[in-house]
């Protein structure tokens, strides 16, 4: 178990160490361990050394000059300039509040940049101006469109953020898949079988195997089968991509730069990095935002109280486990899967910086 | 089989019948007959007889005073004033492309609002001008939150139109539930069972019985259950539901008002009628329109290219299976259920309009 002020001061000096500006890297190490914080560990520290290994592999660049190319009152598209998408995607954010002050709301495009987390803590950077916040980004291909073999789609996820008044904030954060790659990274850790409707054989015929997507498999949509909807989580899934990349000119589909830089980039690229779509509005650009956020905690509270499936425990909001996960371990600290710590001390060594 | 021209020619007759405008009966007609061109039957003609009940319980206004109440440079909340929704919506749709068009993005909340036909419709009015569309709208409660037996939510669907250049515009339009009411009730006219993931019974156990909303049961979001990332759907429709009428001052969660005239509105309204929520991003308020076109051209092309799973027919882009509808039902005509015509005979004798 690790505090989270032992993980922050550690992670902050591996970016320091990356050569990021001082503030840059107190901003990505906010960034990278609210994701620890809040229970989704397949994108915090456990990703640190993926970061580096980009860095050393010329992907990153630690000093970027992150710039605004096209501008309307209510919307730009933004150079991350190979940045951390850790400290691009808070960078765009702050410029989507800045035009939603002036114009109700502000939709920032991002392209030439890399993975930016957790999408819920960009969406949450809206809330404290009473703002609703949006944050998507795409991802490397692992996700197969209904009745494709191909791997052509990120877990793309989307997150919205909604300010309530008593009640804690609305905060939706979803892959746009059945089941985000981290959950089969567990499975395969333990050596147990995924549910039917996660993922497909290289054939496109459904498997229980964690490991399939080594064998050519593929993620499937959120949806699953045809049935099911899969095609409803395959359109949500373009749609991330469309705003992300093809909107602000970073790469999309099949040509998303792998995260592992193990793998190699694909040649004829048509775009810059990875891509990311920020939105922010504000919220008394419709009504007041006393009103809304008054009627905000009715349907809060309405929610909680719709009746519970026998067996089950709660009717949960969006964000309540993820809330309630990061008051645990602020607590009580951050627990780190063995090949994480072990990761992270192959850092400390190289480094020479204290775990 | 009925042409076109006669379906609408008697829907425009009996839209004026109600009351309306001959422009808002001419653009109401327009709206509809889209759901029927485009195969999605049971937001048609199907429902003309349910708009006229609506009509005759004072639940519509056939002559609306449509007006805006709160705006900024990119926003506007619009009072529907219990107007149609196969008018209100497109009026609003038009008001977020004139915010586009000067601001760059527009983004319209609207309340007091009724049914507005297909989703998909009102995003692809922003095509002409090369502007994204985006619909969405909130609907009587008929889906259940995870974990919940209560029903909260409607199948609140979301659509998102792309334009391209020489490939025909990317339009999805998807029911954030698992499969929307209209596939139930196809199952129920044939007697035959629904697939296991889309409907629960009044305890929450699951169901193939596709009756069991009479009894208390509920639709299940997109995800189906727990495992296959319910809670995803259910938070795709809480964001529609909130964006749709909490922003606006529509009713919202188990408070929006049923679509049949015989069902009761329920006491203590939050809100007033339904709402939706419409938006327009104008390409080039990122980058040129031309240069994203070609990538999205590229970006279709590519995900036509991807290899099938053996057996199944082609990997399809959202919007390709209604635009081919539209294109067969325009020339053979659009077919009707038998209850479906009993239904616009009545209305023909009792209002003496030639069907």
């Amino acid at each position: 178990m690790y505090s989270y002020k032992q993980l922050f001061d550690f992670t902050q000096e591996v970016f320091l160490h990356m050569g990021c500006p001082a503030e840059d890297a107190e901003l990505a190490t906010e960034v990278l361990l609210a994701a620890d914080l809040r229970g989704i560990d397949s994108h915090g520290v456990a990703r640190l050394s993926g970061y580096v290994r980009l860095w050393e592999a010329g992907r990153i660049n630690a000093k970027p000059n992150i710039r605004i190319v096209h501008e309307t009152p209510s919307t730009a598209t933004v150079d991350g300039d190979a940045g951390l998408g850790l400290v691009v995607a808070p960078r765009a954010m702050e410029i989507a509040k800045k035009k939603a002050e002036q114009a109700g709301t502000g939709w920032v495009s991002v392209k030439n940049s890399n993975h930016f987390g957790i999408a819920g803590y960009h969406a949450m950077m809206a809330l404290e101006k009473d703002m609703i916040g949006i944050a998507m980004t795409n991802a490397s291909p692992l996700v197969a469109p209904t009745f494709s073999t191909d791997r052509m789609l990120g877990t793309n996820p989307i997150s919205v953020a909604v300010p309530a008044n008593r009640q804690p904030p609305f905060v939706a954060d979803l892959a746009t898949a059945a089941a985000a790659n981290g959950k089969l990274e567990i499975l395969q850790r333990k050596e147990k079988k995924a549910p039917l409707g996660w993922i497909q054989t290289k054939d496109g015929q459904e498997s229980t195997n964690p490991n399939e997507l080594k064998d050519g498999g593929a993620l499937l949509p959120l949806g699953s089968d045809r049935d099911h909807g899969s095609h409803k989580g395959y359109a949500l899934a373009a749609v991330v991509d469309i705003l992300s990349a093809v909107l602000s000119g970073a790469n999309y589909g099949p040509w998303v730069p792998p995260f592992v830089a193990f793998l190699p980039v694909a040649d004829n690229l048509p775009g810059e990095g990875i891509g990311h779509f920020l939105g922010a509005l504000r919220v008394d650009a419709f009504r007041p935002a006393d009103e809304f956020k008054q009627h905000m905690d009715n349907w809060i509270e309405t929610f909680r109280s719709a009746h519970v499936v026998p067996g089950e425990g709660a009717v949960l909001i969006p964000g309540d486990p993820e809330r309630l996960m990061e008051e645990i371990r602020m607590i009580q600290g951050i627990p780190l899967l063995e090949p994480v710590e072990r990761d992270l001390e192959t850092l400390s060594q190289r480094f020479g910086i204290k775990l």
